[in-house]
């Protein structure tokens, strides 16, 4: 845009001018970066999907077109488990996924997404941006070649679909639940038996009682892949996930080919896509659930007495797995001290206020 | 930046460099913006001044200075309460302010804010960014030549700072307290004294018992006010004020000769200082709070009963203002609209996790 209205100002010769226009066509194709977006949702699914696309627009805008990201959907050019690598590899320059997939990797990489009974997103955001949560998440994944950055944010996800009640501790005993990562890890302790599916197996199994129970994501999601057709009771809260971090993968050495107002218009898209989603989220949540009502779903509560012993059990685990290696026990011991001294401070202002509006 | 490599490139006579150079000089005084910010608080206040300048020095970056915004504190230029008819004349570009304080223009402002009893920041963002909250504001500060975005957030605030106990709705009566706004008209419905003082008055009016109750923001703020020092009571929820959206008011004028690239930047720096600005206050509360406990304070809650009066009397004033003009009446149906339907989801997720976590 500078440019072009600059080449108008010269008005010099045919020579000039042609001389100008062909480096100016030149600087053009040298200085714009063609871009891929590796995600693990499909193209455009509800919240995620979208989120994935908003943020490749923002940076695009923002760019005016100086970066050009192109958006790949799961399984359009590898399958939604491999973005890490992939953009690890320089395969593509971003991807959209979440960090507790790569729990391969280190285990720590799961207190950057959400942690079982861990930090809801206003609490999360606060200690990546503000209490060095970024800084450990960047010297985590410096080993791959990979930036990190929040981009979006789920909010409190529900307990999940249920085809038998669960009125104590004991009925967990058995129960054939899809519910994957850590959550099943508790589940399991508890006597449970998680099942690990893919999200398009979900309905079916679960329909034709595979499976007993499954979790998936909230209303605007759950709405999408019709489990309310599938199972009888919904419940709350979803103790396994309060708020689980989307992040924004940027492979490191395209990063740092661009020049300085370029990064930071990838990192601001990032943070603006953060709010973003979540706000996504909080309207479409809201209407799906006045639709699901209409479906006369039963929406329950799990007994206190099951979660007390599914939060004694998350407990006992984050503390195991802080011991796998050692930036795991480094980002433990940051992410345990912010939420030890965030809390007391949520129970009085949002936990307050909420419990009596 | 793209210029001077484009400028190296040519590496042409020294009359054709001569001609680039001085062609490219005023090329960058045409597109460059210098714009002025006022706001309503004092120079790198905590949490609100520190956001205004974080949100200048965004758009800055993002557009490589071709915006270049300077900031003033308030009574730098205006005093504090003069920066919405400022920015609307045209006197500065931008303003880093609070929509309440313009409900002389229309009472509909306050609900852009925050109002008793109203949603907190998560629920005012997805109204705001989808629910139709920034058409209505447009709509409402269109006929100022402003367009508002939403560009940070307290999170809720603290009930404030008392010189004695409240047990029942009977203490409220005769109380002076320094409550600016809706809040300050229930508290008067309610039988109490409501005071305005500005922010430099309270200390020195709490302490010498002129008055014997003041609300401020949050233990972040009030520890810099020392307010502690002051009072003996710190009381919870801050019911008045659940999460107030700090607004950015643009000159439409201004925006309208930014290019389309321009513009975004600042929509978008405005979105990220958003989410930043609430992070920083949920991290800071929390080291602040811990610090005032350290100081032996008295954190107290309003019992229930105050709460509830507190609560009818704000829904009855809502009410009454709701019907002041046609707009206040539209926003308002918006906003009870968007609230009565997120609020039954905030309760089986936000409220629910935080219930039992």
């Amino acid at each position: 845009m500078k440019r072009r209205k600059f080449l108008k100002s010269i008005g010099g010769s045919l020579t000039v001018s042609s001389l100008l226009i062909s480096s100016a066509n030149s600087a053009t194709q040298k200085n714009q970066y063609k871009w891929k977006m590796v995600t693990s949702w499909p193209k455009n699914f509800p919240g995620l999907g979208v989120g994935a696309e908003n943020l490749a627009n923002l940076i695009n805008k923002l760019s005016n077109n100086r970066i050009k990201v192109k958006v790949f959907g799961a399984n359009e050019l590898i399958p939604p488990l491999e973005v890490f690598d992939f953009v690890s590899n320089g395969g593509a320059e971003l991807g959209h996924s979440g960090a507790y997939y790569w729990k391969g990797k280190s285990a720590a990489c799961q207190f950057f997404s959400s942690v079982p009974f861990g930090m809801n997103s206003q609490e999360m955001n606060a200690w990546l941006y503000y209490g060095g949560g970024i800084e450990l998440w960047e010297k985590l994944y410096n080993r791959f070649n990979l930036i990190p950055r929040p981009a979006g944010n789920t909010g409190v996800q529900m307990g999940g679909w249920f085809n038998k009640q669960i009125n104590s501790v004991n009925d967990l005993k058995g129960l054939k639940m899809r519910i994957p990562g850590l959550g099943g890890e508790v589940l399991s302790r508890a006597g449970g038996v998680p099942v690990t599916l893919a999200g398009s197996e979900i309905f079916t199994a679960l329909q034709t009682g595979v499976i007993d129970a499954t979790e998936w994501v909230g209303p605007y999601n759950d709405r999408a892949f019709g489990l309310h057709k599938a199972a009888k009771y919904y419940y709350y809260p979803g103790w396994h996930e309060p708020g689980p971090t989307i992040e924004c993968i940027i492979n490191k050495k395209a990063y740092n080919l661009l020049p300085e107002d370029l990064q930071l218009i990838v990192d601001v898209a990032c943070k603006a896509a953060n709010i973003d989603m979540l706000s996504d989220y909080t309207a479409k949540n809201n209407l799906a659930l006045q639709f699901l009502k209409s479906k006369k779903i039963e929406i329950l509560k799990f007994p206190d007495e099951v979660l007390l012993k599914l939060k004694n059990l998350s407990k006992e685990i984050l503390v195991e797995i802080s011991k796998s290696d050692a930036i795991t026990q480094e980002v433990y011991n940051s992410y345990s001290k912010f939420s030890s001294a965030v809390s007391p401070w949520t129970k009085i202002s949002d936990k307050a206020y909420l419990d009596i509006r």
